[in-house]
């Protein structure tokens, strides 16, 4: 392992991976609010919304007014996932509005039966199509592989197999792939390891990014893991919202904040206020209405200034 | 850094650390069937207890009782945590019924004058005549040093000066020093670079052990921290129990389940079945009747069958 990164990247996913979960769905007001604040911390990369059916996820179902209403700086790099062709249609419609999308499908084939219903074959011939078109559109496409790290119904995912997948989006336009964690198997030993061979595999003008869930704590040991092999983007959640928690009070998505506070106070900089992001999870939690995962939102940034602000 | 350790050792703090934070006194019957599980999970070192004074901490009261009354196998190292020489006479009546003393101080003035109203030096001439008396009767030694890592009165805690405490202890009897990060102010890198320096500062007939709190989710990207930079030691708490959370609701002790499930799905044995440990966690949500923060108690250990449990 060598130095770690001094800088590295960090997309928001909350817009979209946790306004998707949450069984009440938000407030088209209430998302654009807390997106502009987002867009106002230093975050440089946000996914807002997906173009998914509105009947399938009705949570979504607001994607183009969202899309049309927030007002961020022109510095942030806004992102909408997009599932199939049609969505890119009603994607392409707010052209002006985004700058990437992600398109996603899983390592294992049983997992991506399950959610999307197709073959894993099926899934690349659609978003090969869906690829090629964004990149007409002058999009950056980011190609995300869930249960890259494991899967909770074929256990081992053979790293060369998810290579080839990436290989797969990359040659169709993807610049960027996102290894997803989705139910929280990966261990600091296997990420250190699977990296590597991801670089290999992918050539140095593809840029890898690590989404880690913490279902099991072990989301910022990840982080570390990844950053100790030369990865420097990362994809987190504000408030610890979404990614999928299973099984119910399970945690999904590492909190965006945590990853900030880790990483700033290692000395690697992220862009990010992170007071200002722990008042955008504490404008998510007046919204939603609960206490949220989040650490750092929780017990507040480190102080060293010795200023006490809590006893103890 | 070099190759991780192959094998650790895992102190299991919670029914001294957790019960003592409970606000409510848990009834002894339940701390002793407790203790009993948590020693045939396979951990070797357990806290039991703490002969602090009663009317200080009720949630203790019992010390003797539970000591007692615990049946552990032979190859469970107890210790009881010893705040000054009357609670070593206490301990001592028990004389047969534990291994190892645990003794405590902070590395910060302030913080220390707040949790036991002296000052270090003061601390320090206690300490000194209880480790002394301790290894005349046979007990193995841990002196604690909290705020290792930062201070919330003082801000940073210089590494020096927390090693000057540590070779006092060592040399006042101590073989094994705990450093303690009280309001989880660590973060990896400070971890790579303070315990080589304290390694230096004591020599290699010292073990060093590294306490963690989940306050800010970097626990556990802390113990791998440790773990690079050989620590092969570590304290942590099942159903993440106690560490004097701080604001009401933050986190406090790494769960041990977490610390367990993260190492060995690594590959670095800790000697400790998973799901019996589980099944402590269980007893203790039922007992206290709240759900516990512990992620793998929640989510459950990884599967990697792909039998899928639970859906997605």
């Amino acid at each position: 392992m060598g130095e770690l990164p001094q800088r590295v990247k960090i997309r928001e996913v909350g817009p979209r991976d946790g306004f998707q979960n949450e069984p009440e769905t938000i407030d088209t007001f209430d998302k654009v609010r807390l997106i502009d604040q987002l867009a106002r911390t230093g975050l440089r990369r946000i996914e807002v919304t997906s173009f998914v059916r509105p009947d399938v996820i009705p949570q979504l179902a607001d994607a183009a007014a969202v899309l049309e209403a927030i007002e961020v700086p022109d510095d942030v790099a806004l992102s909408v996932l997009v599932p199939n062709e049609r969505g890119l249609d009603r994607a392409l419609e707010h052209r002006d509005r985004f700058h990437e999308i992600s398109v996603f499908l899983s390592a294992s084939e049983s997992h991506n039966r399950a959610n999307v219903n197709r073959s894993i074959e099926e899934s690349l011939t659609g978003l090969r199509l869906v690829l090629g078109r964004a990149r007409d559109a002058g999009l950056r496409c980011e190609g995300v592989i869930s249960t890259s790290f494991g899967c909770p119904y074929e256990g081992v995912v053979p790293a060369e197999r998810v290579a080839e997948i990436a290989r797969e989006l990359r040659d169709a336009g993807a610049q960027e792939i996102g290894f997803g964690d989705t139910t929280g198997m990966a261990n600091p030993r296997q990420v250190r390891e699977l990296f590597p061979a991801w670089r290999e595999a992918l050539g140095d003008d593809v840029e890898l990014t690590a989404h880690f869930h913490n279902t099991r704590g072990q989301a910022l040991a990840n982080v570390l893991a990844a950053l100790d092999v030369g990865v420097a983007s990362f994809e987190s959640s504000f408030g610890e919202l979404g990614g999928c928690p299973v099984p119910a009070g399970a945690t999904g998505n590492v909190a965006t904040e945590d990853v900030v506070s880790m990483l700033e106070e290692m000395g690697v900089r992220t862009g990010i206020d992170l007071p200002a992001l722990v008042v955008a999870t504490g404008m998510a939690r007046d919204v939603l209405g609960r206490p949220l995962g989040s650490h750092v939102a929780t017990a507040g940034p480190v102080d060293w200034s010795g200023a006490a602000p809590t006893s103890r």
